[in-house]
């Protein structure tokens, strides 16, 4: 059966740890898979979406009918729908992903001791992965293609809102799976809305689930790290910040800052704060100003930043720390690199970070205090983003400090073991 | 005020808390010290632990004296102890640190992507580690140096035995740290035994520990996996395996099986269960046994191995599953290469397991299918230790899935930050 129908409620917890069962058993046999017939399942499911079309958008239908009686907002609604040229998308996406390199097996270092051993290693999967994520339907697919391209079995949460589209691509994408001969429980989706599954997928259902890996906004990253009994690769918030050094390059200046805050609001690399040089302040803040104005950004100033464009809106302590995920930005004007750099070490959530400046050695000191994911200089936090980083697809980017940080791709969902080849060899 | 005091019982809460915050300052303050200065700082640590040592001595002494009263048995009484030389060692152990290669800094890959932004991954700290663990004394002083090697601050949490011990040692370590201008926050020891104070420390502290690292016996890795609210790099059991194939050379096999597990029975690469291929059960088994019980082992075997060797003691169910830490060995026949591998499959922790056998299919197939952080072709389990990978010291053996896998060196203490140079881009 390759359809996942929802268990009577009574059995979630059966229910969740059955699917963990599989999934290591799946996990164990895509290990044993070559890269080659990773990428044929990949395709196989790209041509399964293609082909399910029809299920995929009728499903869609109802979730849209669903979240419009629920009164989800237009911006919500829109991430939300699918139409032929988006399960395209997301059919190309699948393909993308199989064009990737095989991470798996590939040897990432090899050296050779006194004793004589000879020392490898090696990337491996990391197991089975559980991904909790919110309303877009084509992180479904995604999610689920990384996983298989970097030999994880997956196991999806998704959000309620997109639970009927998400249901029929997973349907699609395991049929396609079962056809090739490959393991339909490398993707599997939770069958139930009921929070209690979170739970459970939290738990590690008895040693089933490696990773978690939660993507969506800040509650949802907090409960799971709160509550997880097993690793998380952790995606919190993007409160990213361009600083706006006092040798910068005006023209840079304003190109880069519209373009971080204005190009998408609503990603996770957007900017949120605009930083800008005392130095320059009073030259440039007003041509920054009418830029993003122009763009339709509100802006929220700070004391010193509204004395120089006074028809700015007062910003609050909480403007520092929020994710508009919106056409608003916070400004203030800070005490040169120094001042930038405190501002971000107390307000930024690690993600992405940008310094415009002609200056090399500020740029050098920016790229080594400020500790965060990803830092840039000269360029745009919309460019935080695996795809523009060259690595494909990515599952998210990872804001915390362990095993991955900035863009997880299939190379981030992988571990390593060691391979020691001796010739006898005993420990003296 | 070098030396750190116990405090008032009510104010523990407070006083981990004003530890997380001097540590956090610290890790910040060796984020901008160099190679040479982190290197400075060690050897002084060094220098400074053999002229402490008359003070180490006598609290070690009292340590010893409390051990015997609670009845330590003589191991772990050994394990305790330090005289003269052992803190010889104990320093010689931080100047090896010292002389280790810095990973701070290291440019990890470096690409240009098609927008023109060049891309570079550059090795920095973790930031503040947690590292509880149990009696050893010269776990202080190795953990400690390690972290500093890698420009972490670290938080100890000592084992209740050496308590006065590690005091003394971190005493003397954070004097060196202070003469030589460097921030002797960066190694701190939780000054108070009571089991509350891990509690607050697997909280993290209000995010001022990023990673735990719990070095010690199952109870409290399993209590730090359960209770840490931040990342763990766990360390579990070494219940490491040694698979004698159809296909062995029987001298190897016999001097490999002894070493892996007599050479020394208490340490983590232990061997606790030999399996042997029932291809050559009959022949080999009597000259293993006898290898073994001569050099002080007791074998417990299931049914078959006590169909050839009948003196055997009968292993139960939870012979598979035991840490011995000490001369005893499981012992069991199976069905070729595929029963050692489902075998391992079962009980292994993830450490270490190893194959001895002449049949380079049948080590690839070993290597390829059992998923362990260590697997050895030929050679004893004993080596899985930092030293003998070349890592120089390491702060244990990592069976987890993520971030670090295998011996945890100081190049593992590191994660990485994404540097992005470009010239004005904005994403289109």
């Amino acid at each position: 059966m390759t359809v996942q129908t929802p268990p009577p409620s009574a059995d979630i917890a059966e229910t969740l740890l059955d699917m963990g069962r599989r999934a290591r058993a799946a996990s164990r046999a895509l290990g044993k898979l070559g890269a080659k017939d990773r990428t044929r399942g990949l395709n196989a499911i790209a041509a399964g979406i293609r082909a399910a079309a029809p299920e995929i958008l009728a499903a869609n239908a109802d979730d849209m009918a669903a979240g419009r009686a629920k009164g989800l907002d237009a911006a919500m609604l829109d991430r939300l729908a699918l139409d032929e040229a988006r399960v395209e998308g997301i059919a190309k996406g699948v393909e993308a992903v199989a064009a990737l390199p095989d991470p798996i097996g590939r040897e990432l270092a090899r050296w050779t001791v006194p004793s004589g051993l000879d020392i490898a290693r090696v990337a491996v999967p990391l197991g089975v992965i559980g991904i909790i994520y919110e309303s877009r339907p084509n992180v479904t697919a995604d999610a689920g293609a990384l996983c298989l391209r970097s030999g994880n079995a997956a196991i999806l949460r998704c959000g309620s809102e997109s639970a009927r589209s998400s249901r029929a691509l997973v349907a699609a994408m395991r049929l396609a799976l079962g056809a090739e001969g490959l393991p339909e429980d490398a993707i599997q989706l939770v069958p139930t809305q009921d929070r209690e599954a979170v739970g459970h997928l939290l738990s590690g259902l008895e040693g089933q689930v490696d990773v978690i890996v939660p993507r969506g906004g800040r509650s949802l990253v907090e409960r799971v790290q709160m509550d997880a009994r097993v690793p998380v690769i952790g995606h919190l918030e993007g409160l990213c910040h361009v600083y706006v050094d006092g040798a910068a390059d005006p023209d840079k200046a304003v190109a880069i800052t519209v373009n971080a805050k204005m190009r998408r609001t609503g990603i996770c690399g957007a900017a949120e704060t605009l930083l800008v040089d005392a130095a320059i302040a009073e030259s440039l803040l007003p041509e920054l100003t009418e830029a993003l104005e122009a763009a339709g950004c509100e802006l929220r100033g700070d004391a010193l930043a509204r004395a120089i464009v006074p028809a700015m809106v007062a910003a609050r302590e909480e403007d520092w720390s929020t994710e508009y995920l919106a056409p608003i930005l916070a400004v203030a004007v800070v005490d040169g690199l120094d001042g930038a750099i405190a501002h971000i070490a107390r307000w930024s959530s690690g993600h992405t970070d940008a310094i415009i400046t002609e200056d090399q050695a500020a740029a050098d000191r920016f790229f080594a205090d400020v500790d965060s994911a990803i830092l840039l200089h000269n360029a745009s936090t919309q460019f935080a983003d695996g795809g523009e980083f060259g690595m494909g697809a990515e599952i998210g980017i990872a804001t915390g400090r362990i095993h991955a940080r900035g863009p997880v791709g299939a190379e981030q969902l992988t571990t390593y073991k060691y391979l020691v080849r001796g010739t006898g060899q005993v420990r003296p």
